[in-house]
């Protein structure tokens, strides 16, 4: 459900310590750098090492995954003047996805939905630093990330992506993640449309259940795509000079594509909260028609059940008084008339209020 | 439902390909080209012969339908300077409605909501560049549309069409578009009320579906509606002089009616929410009926057939104790006194209870 | 309900005709002119014989009740330079309530809410021409307005009426199409109020249609409500000089009613909403107890059945092992015994639960 | 509940006339004048009286307690130089609350909720003119008044009250109306744990009606504490110098106060919402509890009773294939040992079903 | 549930009285004194004392733990100016949180919800006062607070916190206070989800009642939290030089904190909304299962019993009309026959309808 990681409350601002098992992953370190010529991709075991290949005039894509070694990520705040607090918030796992300004870069977060290997929805913090010449990324997991199709468009050289600075390559990475909302989205949508017809058709507790689930899902789902707006508008209005105004096209893609998704998921929010009512009404519906059956029949043959009773009491049947129809001649014809007539005003009483 | 295309998360930005069926249908060009003394309308097979006949003293409207054929309009595309990610919103057409300015040209997308040939509701993007001297227009269908009525004002040359410029005809055609809501919303209210009338009368399980897709259908015209106001609102506001002071008049109509249909949209949803309440309480109150029915009924006979049991018993009558009323002279009159007045005392108290 | 008029998709933007019965009607032509000193009052058959009287040095009032004469509608419109859009909306009568400022006049469209002849409520709307000598009032009926007090306290001269301009004249109209909505809000609350009565007493099928009616009543005043916030505070925010700065206090005295007339509306809105809530709670409420009547009855005789049934078992008596109950001396005492202690048990048991 | 109280449409603005029996109360007219050093309170029965002693160096409250005579009222207007308009909200008394300024004074409508003598709540308009000299009050009733402690304050001369001027005196009087709410509140609060309390144990119809009532007064005290912030905001922002820096600050606390009314009622709507919901589940539940009874009652003896009912039968047992079961020499114990077995068994059932 | 403390309506303002046991106790008085070099604490018995330790060049944080001596608190007033009104606020002791500028200082009012030493969550009003060289702060109960982290931070010496001024431990405090809600929602979640579970499997009274407790106390998280927002808001936009630069970029943190708060707040009541409806929604499919139940068993012994009660009655069988069938060889095979085949014909019907 929804996940909080804090500090135990009384903790000094700006502590780094990795508080979880996710976020206890030994980091693994890898430098993408590249001009409109060059490109290279390398891992490193230490930071020292990486800094050493470091080149200004290139873009220095920094990538860090798994956030197990809280020394490493003091080095590289140390090295490129991130404030503590930052830092703090990138081991804080749980953050809101936001954008901060600090003096000479960016700070970013922001939560990558995927499906995992395995097939299941992941949901991970994914942090930014944004300088002029470097990007910092830092994420939770050491795995399959949603970044391939970027690194390989940097490899091959295609497109625009290597002509550009470190702020295109925010862009490109931002957009990989928001574009795995979209099948996700799909398939909710799909999911939403089976519920759907199922609780139409046979409602049951586990159909109420996939319904509470898909709503509770949504809810996180909008809780991390409402701040991608904020972060998107924030960078297409930048005036620190980070953003380049070629970029700027791109980011605004990037927002419309955010604003989609939160049209998207209102959308589907909307549909499921009538879903809950249609499962009562359906459920209403049954419960109706169920009552109805046992109504008809009761009423019914209660009734005749009765008159038969009336007809097998033991009365003396010496004294006149007592039963006397019993020993008419056509007594007992009498009888299964009055139960026919009985039965068929009933009918008639049920077929007029549309019951039957 | 909701349709969502998208690229696989991965693809480049601004990539190019017609993925589903529906926007691959090879694409019929037509120019339509006048001025207040001229008028022509020509299909063209390739783009090349058509900007032969292109002529920057007229209005140009470049009309391209069916989506199928992405080296066209990159042609087009390389001819207008229009921007490789305005390109591709044209292609991934489930494109939030909206308007952008690029340099030299407007792009606005917007969603065609009509009926087709069968009657039937159809759903379709339509994309709009509208520079200083020409207007492209991109559909993804090729059969009927709905500027049919635009081209016959232009051919006659009655009214003010042919003596304005590509900004009135951009209007037109969204006026085209928007008057199209108008006749399918009467309709959606004529559902309504049927709907209602049934649910007050008859609640079935149909009548749930059907309300239920009266809901859907409202939030989708919700989505395709809300953009419009915003998409007229810039561009009467617009200051990069490609829209007319006098067109302007006729685009606040324009938005006026955007409004009205966002109004009545809302109003509907309104009425629907509060269906739902009411097929509820109309399933209940026919559950109360029912169950009434059965009470009453049950309540009285269940009484008068446990007394005939009690007669019906097989005592051995030797033993004074047992029974003794089977052998009372009146025993039997006795035994229906009772039962009278037990039936009556339930009459009336379901009748002080208001239940009879 | 909610009634739509509009142009078939396609047709040309400020076109004229009278496309429905009501909007048919034959205009009637009226002008009223008055200045501080003198007042008249006449008929005209056509137009032209009434511009003839037109004094610019008086207020003159046109009043067309009828909108079935284009032609006539046209010859004002060119008199007045009334633009092709405003006419079209004139005789368009389900335009959502606006005002919109031309040159040298503003248009102002309301919806006029009275109770009729026959004491129902009738909508219609009416459309406001104010220009510094002239107002222009156009309606869809022809029968008794809500103008007569306005006119009679202009003939009697009294107060400031004649002492004012155009811009005046209007305001007093505005102001009393406004007061109108006083008395049906008071029905409309007096309604809402009955139907609580009843809904907590004797909730039934009715009263759950008169809630609805009342809501969608609701619905459709608020609808000609809210926009009269937004015409108004145009009005008194105006710098176009055609209102005076004396009449601005009273359009804020009639601003204030058009808010708390909002204010009346939303505030019965909620009332309503909660009413369904209590109806499907009174009705739950019946329910419960009508079953608790039907399991308290059934769970005390049918057990009691049961024991008579047993005894009225036909078992041949000769083996010693069949019902040697029967021919116990006190076997029926202790019959009826056991059968008073189930009953007792079962009272006592619904008691325990409060069911009795 | 809401009280609409109008001229007849058509009235002429600005008319007066006390039109209910309420506002008709021949009014009481105090003068309370002070400064630092004097302190004088006077009723008076006429208002050429009472202006005989007015004085500008001081402070002059006049407070006129009865709307019953409207010509008293014109000779206040026309003394202190008062909006006809704001005459007729004076005495339409059930204005929402609002502040206007008017040439040299500001004019408040506020409404005064207090228990009156015999402790109901009263609801009663109450009206403010605050000039640099003067500070007129009108109220409708002329029994107790909420003002009380002010007044015995002021005689005191403690505090501030007396150096200050009759922007104070209104602030005061401001703040001793709003500070009737916070009890009012409290025992609101009180009142929905009350009904809480009953809801969860034992829902009645009573209950339900006692929800719908605090839900309904709530909205009458959202009605007339939404607009109090509104006032408060203008007075605080005063630009007219009616308003001296010194009094903002306890302004800005009354504002304070307001917005904490609001988030009270605001809270307490909120929970009364979530009770409605409560009291529905409260009553699905006993249903459920209820039908569960009738079912596992209904359930174990109708099979027994119809197993009684077969060996109850009377076919002629001369046939070999009649009954032979009856002749049996263990049939009875046979018989009761089927009726155990399928009693046990349906407890079982429902011991599984968890019904029992 | 929501407390209201307030004078009594008509008390003066400024009023000064601990008018409740809880704000009634006796104040402990510490100062703690520091600056870089050098750290002390001390408590006092009496303010003049402590006021003769107050050294301007230090940070003085004076803080009274307990409210119930009316005459030290108008000492410390006295000697900080600080206004009355302010006063008041401290020891009414329901304010919503708020900051406010005054002459020198800033006053803030916040709520701190804390876990007590018993485990409950207690609820306590904090008051503040920042100016350039002191900070006072005072609360209504004296045991354990939350600030212990902090002065441990501060007696260590570790980190900035000695480095910075009053601010910063305003600052440091406040982050203190907003810190514990975490841990609170954590468990408040943690508790949703228990819900959840139950209501899916099994619901009962009780779980209602949890449910709406919760509901309760988000409402009451939500009213404390909200108002942070604005607090921090506006001591970031600080422009009276009491905020410096350097505590801007924590305060945003501290920001960063409050809105993840009110966003976690806002799913939680999202959920809970949404699990009343479950709950309603799990009742109805039980209450459709029972009723299933019921009436299969119903509907199949209901017709059999009628069976064997016409053959139960004790028609006279002399006469050949009357039950032919009882004297029938094969009368009893036939007669089970039919009971068998009417149980069949149920139970397919039920079997086609799915309720079996």
């Amino acid at each position: 459900m929804i996940k909080i990681k804090y500090h135990p409350p009384g903790t000094p601002p700006a502590t780094l310590h990795p508080h979880t098992e996710g976020s206890g992953k030994a980091p693994v370190l890898t430098l993408t750098q590249y001009d409109e010529s060059t490109y290279s991709e390398k891992e490193f075991g230490n930071f020292a090492d990486l800094m050493a290949e470091f080149d200004p005039l290139k873009v220095n894509w920094i990538h860090v995954a798994g956030l197990g070694d809280v020394s490493l990520l003091k080095e590289v705040a140390a090295q490129f003047q991130i404030h503590p607090l930052a830092l703090e918030d990138v081991l804080n796992t749980t953050q809101r996805p936001k954008v901060e300004h600090y003096e000479g870069h960016y700070f970013i977060v922001t939560e990558m939905i995927y499906p995992d290997e395995k097939g299941r929805i992941a949901v991970e913090q994914l942090s930014f630093f944004l300088g002029e010449t470097f990007l910092i990324t830092l994420r939770e997991e050491t795995g399959r990330d949603v970044f391939e199709a970027v690194r390989s468009r940097l490899r091959s050289g295609r497109g625009y992506s290597r002509a550009k600075k470190a702020d295109y390559l925010a862009y490109a990475l931002l957009d990989a993640t928001i574009d795995q909302f979209f099948p996700i989205l799909e398939s909710i949508g799909e999911n939403i449309e089976d519920i759907e017809e199922e609780l139409l058709s046979k409602p049951t507790k586990e159909t109420l259940r996939q319904l509470y689930e898909a709503k509770r899902f949504l809810l996180q789902m909008r809780r991390a795509s409402w701040p991608l707006r904020e972060i998107l508008n924030t960078l297409i209005r930048d005036d620190t000079g980070l953003i380049f105004q070629s970029t700027q096209i791109f980011l605004r893609d990037c927002y419309d594509h955010s604003i989609q998704i939160i049209d998207i998921i209102e959308s589907f929010r909307d549909l499921t909260a009538g879903l809950m009512d249609v499962y009562l009404s359906s459920l209403g519906y049954r419960t109706n028609e169920i009552m109805r059956v046992l109504t008809v029949v009761s009423a019914i043959f209660i009734p005749l059940t009765f008159i038969a009773g009336i007809f097998g009491m033991n009365f003396n049947t010496d004294s006149p008084f007592n039963m006397p129809e019993l020993d008419f001649r056509y007594g007992y014809l009498m009888c299964l008339g009055i139960m026919a007539s009985v039965a068929v005003g009933m009918i008639l009483f049920f077929k007029r209020k549309k019951w039957l």
